[in-house]
């Protein structure tokens, strides 16, 4: 059988992950590379009870569901919605999907053509690329500052190539970790606007902000761009996010909302795409959110309090000799810092050295569409426990230590 | 905001489902037109503990796994294809997706072109047709009879088109309940491989069969096209199945299994579609099936007799008056009887009339890509209980009888 497949496949790459296994010859690495939750903080006991009660309530949990998802799941989200970001949003303009990682991906393929212009920052998170390849979209980077996508560059491109589709994350941006600034965000806001360009908004890293700020406070000062455009009746942004940084995530749980419009034809892809994610998972995790034992902003302040403990143990260690010709910016959120290596250092070539001794990163290049970005490195500070940490920032520390040494 | 959508949504229609809610004026209504199982016959209580065991023995199974899913869950699969079925895979073979609809849907993505022709067997069913028209392939239906789908037929749509792929249902297929004879098999399969048309064989109803015939016996005189094709070693055939018939549906666990290429590029689909499905939901369900107090042969045994009692009480109540001249075949298997109506009754007039009266069902016009089936209805009789089933045979006879009153 000689296979014959679509032109487009020729745009997909394997995951970050696999690319890394391929120049590894270890079969396991401490790795900073991976964007995960740390495990020993799931909430397990409040989660095995509500899976006892959800399966034994009823066996409508374990039947079909909709394919725009479990309606207590969707009004839950929409209070959330309004008590700890200010937004009024309406059940009707949320599809529940399975991660965010789908949410982009229904998006892309009702609104992608092959051809069509998307603008990204720069650098951005592979994942989202990815979809936007296989949609045969040319992927145009904006590059930006401590503020968020430059305004003059977006305007640029905008004004260039009369894109369809913008795509950030203004809180804690993948991977550089910016939190935009509020003007920087009314100003993409009114650019797009003018221009008529959808705006997808990722704010799967949101909720994990630093510095012992409450959710209230945090989006009061970052509203979201969803929040500005009067939460979809604007109709301008498509607000994704995604439980699985913050509860666990292989309840494989995240949403889109936006206007109706464009959340009802997105669930005619879901339909086709997989008829709809787990019921029995949006039941579950109903239930855990709404039961006494289990207050989910406790869950995530206990989280952001570990989280930032585990960023300044590795912002510690990066003031190591080792690291010394390092730059970084420490973000205020999120789950990564973004290195620039000392200069001359290619980020593939450390990779290749760090695996070998034992420890894993993602390289930047990743993180650029075009070319570019060899000097960068992301590191994740979420997953690896202490003595993890220690051990792996030691053994990239030894692999920069034989560059730097050598010029 | 004015929306440009991608040209393919144009192509994209709701679902049955909610086609039949906009011709409905009642909010319910009792349906023999779903694909549900009976969700009364759901093993809850073995659920119940795998999910307390699952949950409490380690959090890894909360964490994200791999896109090409469990391979504990991936490793029991090959040992149930070996055991009942006498086919020789390997778990680097076996993606574990959400349903089959999204095995369906990542095959097309990876393999169909617009412009692309697909052959079907016609009629076919609704679900698989929307993910083939999103691609833009041009859907090219083939015609059968009571063995299977037509290989003359087939051979000249081959020559004709020279088309990349075909689909087909060969274990009772949807709607129409055929099981395809083994001359059949070999022959399509025998067509197929001297053209390069690859055949994605969709065998979620394979498991539903009646008679008290055993799964070896079954798949012993049934062998799936993939079986024939030496379990993927061919690479002529893609095999599609599910859990959702035989377990429950909302666990949303589903596989293709094929030759190691095309599942390797179809693993890629899979990981910037949604990265993964539930890791939970595969650990799960792999740990109720290697479970002492579940034993799913049984299981499958049992859902069969009681399925095999609705289907004879359904044909019973054909035997009325109102239903005396429709024709069907009654089906050694699956969820459906295909229903041929009076002569010049239209399927979806009958189905406004019905619906009134609070029943439904599914229009055949739905299963013709091209036009055509406006005599034909699919009832299904796994999901009604008792009661139902004689209360929705009554109104859809009442219905029935209005029309042929009439003429």
């Amino acid at each position: 059988m000689r296979y014959s497949f679509a032109e487009r496949t020729k745009a997909m790459l394997s995951s970050p992950i696999h690319f890394m296994r391929s120049l590894s010859t270890r079969e396991s690495f401490i790795s900073f590379a991976e964007e995960l939750p740390a495990e020993e903080l799931f909430p397990i006991s409040s989660l095995e009870a509500a899976a006892a009660a959800v399966i034994s309530k009823s066996p409508a949990a374990l039947q079909y569901g909709e394919p725009q998802g479990y309606l207590p799941l969707r009004e839950w989200l929409c209070k959330d919605f309004k008590e700890r970001k200010g937004t009024d949003v309406d059940a009707g303009q949320i599809l529940l999907t399975t991660g965010s990682q789908q949410a982009m991906d229904l998006l892309a393929r009702v609104y992608v053509e092959p051809g069509d212009p998307v603008l990204v920052e720069q650098p951005t998170a592979p994942g989202f690329m990815q979809i936007l390849k296989m949609q045969g979209a040319s992927i145009v980077p904006v590059e930006g500052d401590a503020e968020g996508i430059s305004p003059e560059r977006l305007q640029e491109e905008v004004d260039r190539l009369k894109p369809k589709l913008l795509l950030v994350s203004p809180n804690f941006t993948n991977p550089t970790g910016v939190l935009w600034s509020l003007a920087r965000r009314r100003e993409v806001l009114d650019i797009c606007k003018t221009r008529n360009v959808l705006i997808v908004e990722d704010n799967s890293y949101g909720d994990l902000h630093f510095g012992g700020i409450g959710a209230k406070a945090f989006y009061g000062g970052h509203p979201s761009l969803f929040s500005l455009d009067d939460a979809g009746k604007g109709g301008q942004v498509l607000h994704i996010g995604s439980f699985s940084k913050t509860v666990v995530p292989a309840l494989r749980t995240g949403w889109a909302a936006g206007n109706k419009k464009l959340i009802e034809t997105m669930i005619m892809a879901k339909q086709l795409a997989d008829w709809q994610s787990s019921h029995f998972n949006q039941c579950l995790l109903h239930y855990l959110l709404e039961s006494s034992t289990f207050n989910i902003h406790e869950h995530i302040q206990m989280l952001n309090r570990e989280y930032e403990t585990r960023l300044k143990l590795m912002t510690e260690l990066l003031k190591r000799p080792a690291w010394k010709n390092v730059r970084y910016d420490v973000p205020g959120g999120g789950m990564f810092i973004w290195v620039k290596l000392p200069e001359a250092l290619d980020c593939v070539a450390l990779l290749k050295c760090s695996l070998d001794k034992g420890a894993a990163f993602l390289p930047g290049t990743l993180c650029y569409p075009n070319g570019g970005g060899s000097e960068y490195i992301r590191l994740n500070f979420t997953h690896p426990g202490r003595d993890e940490l220690l051990l792996g920032m030691n053994l990239i520390g030894e692999a920069i230590s034989e560059f730097t040494a050598r010029s």
